[in-house]
């Protein structure tokens, strides 16, 4: 039985619907469902994505039943529009666009007006009284058409159209005359086959074919497959391409194209937002070539607030627009970006989709939706990318630090970013993996820039709108960016720039600000994150459906603090060893290790009591009423030892014993692999003053802050643990001290003393592990070492090289590996629960904050994740999306 | 309810019998048995172990029920004996000795006489009419009360006695009159106030409960811990404490004491052997102290043949011994050590046991037990400790060597050693530790010379029979020894001897042979063990219940060779990289790790490319018919890396590049954790011609083996796998490598293609992983350190400590953890077989020789386990006991 490949769309005669994004592609099933509801939509059909994975496995060959049902399809489209494809006298001409399920900013591979030649385009010519706009659109599509389809290196082309602009001394490219345009596209033509070899096709069905390989080719792309990889989506989906007959924006001033958003995907604000350009066509308006029109006030800014409104320019098809979008928003519930062309006045609508959004407005309109009764609590919270968050937690300019504003850009994507300027994608890249802080500087960016943006720390382009490249995926990406930007000069070549004329080179510091288009000179201080009451209403009607609780990992009173404002219950890692490299106290740390007895090494101990004491006492207060989980000294000792010789020096002095004996000792600390080694419980077991002190120092300072009225709840964990009898062992010394300063203070606090899941051993006698255990931390950090046999200090030799072969999924650091640790995980989960059922049970690995990791937890049954402060609002969006999803 | 803690035996009444072994000990089970055979045994009773173990839990101190019922008991004795204990008249006396179940050379506490003071002993005299006897009795008493019951260092009692004998002139004790022996044990008593602060005690009870209770004490002190930590016997068993009447063997010269044996324990000769000494007590035949005397002809040898056996001086108790240690080897079914006095021409046993033998003997003796229809083989295949056989395989003296016999003593236990000599059990260890092999000299051995032994290669001492202690342990320990050797004398002192008049200091080289009594200049070279009639059926026994298959791991033609003889049914591990480090290869392996790109590391490759197939084609002709598994490259390549500067500018020279350079590749490589590093089949991903080089090398070889008419059956092994698609991606290239060969030669072979489960990841994910594996084997090493996290190499610092401690029961790097490590092996090889249920699967870590493990691979179901050639008759028996005793 034959296979339907092909999908035709029209108000007549639609094959899909919205629903069809993994078949059509996003592109490709909104096209069909605005058709079904009635909407001015250009005739065309769909080649689905089942198509494309046939191409490949074709060889990427069309099979005939494809062909012959887009020769059909084809028909039906010259039946509507009275038009003929290839036909001198009134040519039928097609867009071909890619189309994948999701938006993919790696593969925008379009050709418009295909379907032209020397000799059709006479016919356009004829049809539209216009040379002009038919010898643009000839020269645009050879132009589009070798890029895409051809794959020739068009900036010769473009090269050549700045030369002509020069000799007639003209700016825009509308200023050129007809005969311009038809010598330009003879030239372009001779040029592609005396600098690249290539014969442009003049048979239009040879056009069609051609391209709709090229967009299923473009697939595979490096850009596309790069950009799958960063987003973990599948190569398996395959694009759809969409054959749909041309409207022309560019056919003279009573036509423009735009593009639209329902509401402002900056703020979330409701209100309509969009630019347009009078005659132009396709990409013009988002790729920043000349500057766009507002489609009406409320889209007015700096750079284009004299600019005549599509509401003033066009009322009634801006009026027609302005019923669309109501229309779609309402269908579509949701903010809508809308691609649309006026053709002689008539409007068309050439895309709509979900629009792109700013956190900040994605929660304004999620809580608007919610507050106007079109969508619940749980539609919104699941259309919010937990990650997207990060965008509201990046540091703002502190508003009472001085600056210095060179200029202002267009507010493409709000937040603050300082950094080190650099003006290529891959000097950020390298200067980013370096441990820079850069910020990338662009004439404007295209798809080829994407590893540069996503390695900066904010964009800077001297051209584009709000709608441009850098702005839409500077917003996708949480980024500042100030787009735009006519005050900024670039010298690529030489790597400086000057910013309102002040000259900058490559390395030198600038600060902008993503919310106000400000450019600012050097560094600036910034501040946390305030958080809005969009983001708190959100964020509570999260709370309402999630079930695990979430703790952070803060090793101070400050990220305490700043975890608490960010909604922590409590702290699920507190890492001792982080508050020794403190100046004051390493001297006394280094005194423990070197020491050659107990009796030395207690000596030591007691100096660092009262440091730790204070620590745990500033922890405790800060966290009133919550849970605080300590964690005993777990690195190996070496990581403590003096490197420098002066340190050694003063340590040789403090102890009164030789520097050669200092070096003795450090060369006993050797080890083959530390991370295997004299590390964690094997210290308490070991060296049992060490954690005796330590149990000490938490103690005594519950006791202090509980009595100054805090309420503690101290939980002290005992870190890699492979055997039951590790942990009894050391139980029984921490216990046997608490019990003395219960005695030698007359008073008792709660406690609890667990264990940290960190080795596979532990995982799989977890049932023997909690008959001596009040809880269980799973160290996924550790665990995933283990479980793999995979240093993550070493892995960097071929662990990116397994993610690009695919033979990994991703970097199992980043996201938990489910089928193997997260087996351990369960079964350790299980069989503790088993022994013990009141014992709860948390993770805090650094998986603790990553959606898909936190969606296993919650499965897996955990009571709570553990995450740095600022992943907390994604860990808390995520564990309420886990809930949601789970049912 | 009242507790039974007292065990009465006697020829009237006996509590116990022989499989009370727990409860009362092997002394004291046996004692019992004997009694009920109605065997001449001095009656008595037997403490058991359970009122050991609540003497400790009453700290030390002895309930009142036990209490009464030892007094309850020692009426009963004498009521038997018709004398009194205490009694100045017809004194009751007792030996104390312990027994716990399993013979522990570390806890010989024994005292004889017990109930002597200066009232009891003149009714000793009267009774007996023998003045001299009764004071050597009593002086004995106090050497040995003080020893073991007061913890005085008795060698001062020592230096007195033989003072003594000095000042009148005589050799031997029994030259010393009664008078002398009077006034020496009043000498004795004095020093010991006098020295010591100690006051003999003179009440019998006392003496009596003190006794037990040091018997008691005794389980713990840190000879017995030691041996109990060797052994791996559990400190909870406790010992008992046999009370018995005492029988004298020093009553005069119808009197004796010995030691005899139903078989030569040598060579498990079916021949009555033994010694024994006229006039004597207790230890003084096993003491070494004088040279024993041949029971009957058959245990002559060169130092006692002319001494007068039992057979001749005392025909009446021989033909009665005779007749006791037939019914009691019939009995017991199996060879007995026996231990007897004569009082006044009357035989008393004092103790039956299976005697310790050489393994030699074991399977002989095992062998015709079974040929004599007295055992079934299943009965004697359990009877043999798999270790044991470890004797059997060590090397004996090249018979072609030139050897320079210096002296020749007892051939107390068979197989060569060559070492250094030292003549104390301290530098013994010491120098054993520091990797040298030493050969300890000493006088005699005592029971604190336990560890000395085990540290040394042999033992050669200067006193004692073939009962000795140096003997008994020597044999028990599979380690060469030579004894009574009285061609030596001693200067413990200066650390220096003679030999045959030769004088040697500590640390020059000697070579002893324990099956000739040989003591032998220099060192002399060795050879592998062959393999006797007794021991081929023995393991052909073994081989018809074992159900594991038995392969080895050999890296070579040479060692394979050796494994076939031991019974080997393949290789189960061949490391290739073991390969790479002859001089000839080195330098290319170096060249091929220092490629920057494909083509020079092929370049490097193809130099390796005939080594490596010579290899191979040696191992296949060698294992005809047998399977060969093959790991491929598995170490980290910094493994491989030039140290000395000679050659990292032999290796700059060869590849034309900078010494610079050749460093800087070198720290590129450095890792900070190489066990978890790029090694295994990282390195097969990531340079995937290396495993594709040797991937031809194994099956170019395996072609043309079989083209010269061999049977090859290859296995070729990735090691390292964690993820099933690592094992698909190799497999692709392996594959395709091998289908190339294929085509080249015009000819195929049969392979297989697997992999190690080393890591848990593999364990967890087996089933998936098991779609492309035609066989797994579980590399247990690996598989324990990440399992554990746990580095061999750095495990030093702390798991001796835990093993101390008792936190790990074991190091699991000797013995599979089976609960942890143990679950993953279980698993994997149950989800590998639910997906390819035709797989094959086994264990090649160093776990595939040790009984235990052997053990768990049964039960886990298994195919087979690989180990080293010498360990293969181990593995082999283990197999069998496995079988038997899992039914």
């Amino acid at each position: 039985m034959a296979s339907k490949w092909i999908y035709f769309f029209s108000k007549e005669k639609t094959d899909g619907n919205r629903d069809q994004k993994e078949l059509l592609g996003g592109k490709g099933a909104n096209l069909a469902e605005m058709c079904s509801l009635g909407l001015p939509v250009p005739p065309g059909f769909t080649v689905s994505t089942q198509a494309c994975l046939d191409f490949y496995e074709q060889d990427k060959s069309f099979s005939e039943e494809i062909k012959s049902q887009v020769l059909e399809a084809l028909k039906n489209v010259e039946a509507i529009t009275g038009k003929k494809f290839g036909d001198a006298s009134d040519p039928l001409l097609f867009s071909v666009r890619s189309g994948a399920r999701v938006s993919m900013p790696g593969m925008m591979d379009t050709v418009l007006n295909l379907g032209l030649n020397e000799e059709v385009v006479e016919g356009l010519i004829k049809k539209s009284g216009n040379a002009r706009f038919a010898w643009d659109s000839y020269r645009r599509f050879i132009q589009m058409y070798s890029n895409v389809v051809l794959g020739v290196n068009t900036s010769m082309l473009e090269i050549l159209l700045e030369d002509l602009k020069d000799a007639r001394g003209v700016e825009e490219d509308t200023e050129l005359s007809a005969e311009d345009l038809k010598d330009l596209s003879e030239t372009f033509k001779r040029t592609l086959t005396s600098e690249f070899g290539v014969v442009f096709p003049e048979d239009p069905s040879e056009q069609l074919w051609k391209a709709i390989g090229a967009v299923f080719d473009s697939w595979n792309n490096p850009r596309a497959i790069r950009y799958r990889k960063i987003n973990s989506f599948s190569d398996d989906w395959g694009t759809a391409v969409n054959v749909q007959s041309m409207v022309y924006g560019n056919m003279g001033d009573d036509c423009a194209t735009g593009v639209c958003f329902t509401r402002d995907p900056s703020t979330g604000e409701k209100k309509f937002f969009g630019e347009y350009l009078i005659n132009a066509q396709g990409e013009d308006v988002v790729a920043g070539i000349r500057t766009p029109c507002p489609i009406n006030d409320c889209s007015k800014n700096e750079s284009n607030k004299t600019l005549a409104t599509l509401e003033e320019a066009m009322p009634v098809v801006f009026a027609e627009l302005t019923s669309v979008y109501k229309k779609l928003e309402s269908h579509y519930q949701d903010m809508q970006d809308i691609e649309f062309t006026v053709e002689k006045g008539k409007l068309f609508l050439l895309q709509t989709r979900n629009g792109k959004r700013t956190t900040t407005a994605a929660l304004k309109i999620a809580t608007d939706l919610v507050n106007e009764g079109l969508v619940d609590k749980k539609e919104v919270i699941m259309r919010i990318d937990p990650e997207d968050l990060n965008q509201l937690l990046h540091p703002t300019l502190d508003p009472e630090a001085k600056k210095l504003v060179l200029t202002t850009g267009l507010p493409a994507s709000p937040g603050a970013a300082t950094g080190q300027i650099v003006f290529d994608s891959d000097t950020a890249h390298e200067l980013n993996e370096a441990g820079k802080k850069v910020i990338l500087i662009r004439q404007e960016t295209s798809p080829e820039d994407i590893h540069g943006m996503a390695a900066s720390e904010g964009i800077l382009t001297a051209r584009g709108g709000m709608t441009s490249h850098a702005a839409v995926v500077a917003r996708g990406m949480g980024k500042p960016c100030v787009a735009g930007c006519s005050g900024v000069f670039i010298n690529e070549e030489h790597k400086t720039c000057t910013i309102a004329g002040k000259g900058y080179k490559e390395g030198e510091y600038i600060t902008i600000e993503g919310g106000t288009g400000e450019v600012i000179s050097g560094e600036v201080p910034t501040i946390e994150a305030t958080i809005s009451d969009d983001f708190a209403t959100f964020m509570s009607w999260a709370d309402e459906f999630r079930v695990l609780k979430i703790r952070t990992n803060a090793d101070n009173p400050e990220d305490s603090k700043v975890a608490i404002n960010f909604g922590a219950e409590g702290i699920g890692l507190c890492r001792t060893e982080h508050m020794f490299f403190d100046v004051e106290r390493i001297l006394a740390i280094r005194e423990m290790i070197f020491s050659q007895n107990p009796g030395d090494r207690e000596k030591a101990l007691s100096k660092l009591l009262p440091f730790q004491k204070k620590d745990f006492l500033g922890i405790f207060k800060e966290m009133d009423g919550k849970p605080v989980n300590i964690r005993l000294l777990d690195p190996p000792l070496h990581e403590f030892l003096p490197q420098r010789d002066v340190e050694k020096d003063d340590l040789a002095a403090a102890l009164e014993i030789s520097r050669e004996e200092i070096e003795r000792i450090i060369s006993t600390l050797e080890e083959m692999n530390p991370m295997l080694g004299h590390r964690g419980c094997r210290l308490g077991v070991t060296f049992p003053e060490i954690y005796c002190m330590q149990a000490r120092a938490i103690i005594e300072a519950a006791i202090e802050a509980s009595d100054s009225g805090v309420v503690v709840k101290p939980e002290i964990m005992i870190p890699l643990i492979s055997h039951a009898k590790e942990l009894s062992y050391i139980n029984d010394w921490v216990k046997r001290t608490i019990d003395n300063i219960f005695q030698e203070k007359g008073k008792t606090v709660d406690y609890k003393l667990g264990t940290m899941i960190e080795l596979p051993r532990a995982a799989i006698t977890a049932a023997e592990i909690a008959e001596h255990a009040d809880f269980f931390s799973f160290g996924t950090n550790d665990l995933t070492q283990t479980t793999f046999g995979l240093s993550r200090d070493d892995a960097g030799k071929f662990l990116p090289y397994y993610v690009d072969q695919k033979i990994l999924p991703c970097d199992p650091f980043v996201s938990l590996d489910q089928s193997g640790v997260g087996f351990l995980v369960d079964l350790a989960t299980k069989e503790g629960r088993k022994t013990n059922p009141k014992m709860h049970i948390g993770i805090c690995g650094e998986h603790g904050g990553e959606p898909n990791s936190i969606d296993f937890c919650h499965r897996t049954g955990l009571d709570y994740v553990s995450c740095s402060p600022y992943r907390i609002p994604i860990a808390r969006l995520s564990a309420a999306q886990a809930a949601i999803r789970n049912g």
